[in-house]
């Protein structure tokens, strides 16, 4: 029994390997659309799920770990830039105040086999695997950055692939005062609470 | 006019790097020892400016950044610990409670050449020298820790050069919950907030 993580995000996988948590990657290619009205939590959680599921399939005797990270301010859901200016647009509305950094967290179990004393018919025996779904949102607080800033900060590519144009653990570490909730999560997976599901999981 | 890091620990200078701050290295040996009844903010603020200030001798056109980190729970200062028993120690203290980190941060400006006209002597221009001293404080949670993770933990190494022996961007980020405050001063160095004191004395 192993855990694969379904993330190509080399953000995620440097924080599990860094806390010490065994995994293999197997990649998705999910759209990351939300659903008109969908509220920024439901989605995080859904393409969580969705991206753990795809993986999961084929994959019935593993732990199989999605995972969505969204930026949230004004009830508005950044992901990632689609080009240069939208990663301007998208740091200048988080200058100089507080955003939330919300990660959609599903662990799809390994498919449970319950031996024939437990289980009135194979179907139902083979049919049981437990998505457990979860999100962490954390409260970030950044500094004002001059227009000056934002040009030569986009101009480094390190905003394109982020959610909310900006990487906490990269340059953008300069602009931010204060955090309140997980680190981990704004970077794109709330460690403790992963390792906290994987232990209710294997210690059951 | 450059940045002088009075530092040998690879965790401020990565993150001085992730920043996208340019800065070299020299070394110090201060004992971290604190007086009887010294605050745990004076004594970690005190550090830092021993730091900046032994650099700062021998480098008097350059900046000079020395920092010092110390964990505090109920009053107690934790540095590094001293042995593998004096870590288990300290990780038992935190378990399961939250608990403060403190780096102080002592900013040495380079000699403040002063213009004839504005100086009457030549030693009151040459004598000017700004030392900035500041501290930035987080409060950071930890979950229970079994005496089984403690001893797995302190075996692995990584406790052993960390004030209160744990690096919450290792293996120890599991255990940790929620931080309020800046994260890169849990690591070892408050990064926005040296960033606000080079940019107020490089725009002097």
């Amino acid at each position: 029994m192993a855990l694969i993580l379904a993330s190509a995000s080399p953000r995620r996988q440097e924080l599990l390997r860094a806390a010490g948590i065994a995994f293999s990657v197997q990649a998705t290619d999910i759209p990351e659309v939300s659903a008109e009205g969908e509220p920024p939590i439901i989605f995080a959680e859904r393409l969580a799920r969705e991206k753990a599921l795809t993986v999961a399939h084929s994959h019935p005797n593993d732990f199989v770990l999605g995972a969505d990270t969204i930026v949230v301010i004004d009830g508005q859901i950044l992901g990632k830039p689609r080009d240069a200016s939208d990663a301007a647009r998208m740091l200048q509305l988080l200058s100089g105040r507080d955003h939330k950094v919300t990660t959609g967290v599903c662990l799809i179990s390994p498919i449970y086999q319950a031996s024939p004393s437990q289980s009135a018919t194979k179907q139902s025996a083979t049919s049981t695997r437990i998505a457990d779904l979860r999100s962490e949102t954390t409260i970030v607080t950044m500094t004002t950055i001059t227009e000056d800033e934002i040009q030569s900060y986009v101009a480094t590519g390190e905003p394109m692939d982020k959610a909310g144009a900006y990487a906490i653990q990269g340059m953008a570490s300069r602009w931010i005062t204060r955090i309140e909730g997980d680190y981990s999560n704004v970077v794109g997976l709330p460690v403790s609470l992963v390792y906290r599901m994987l232990n209710a999981r294997q210690t059951q």
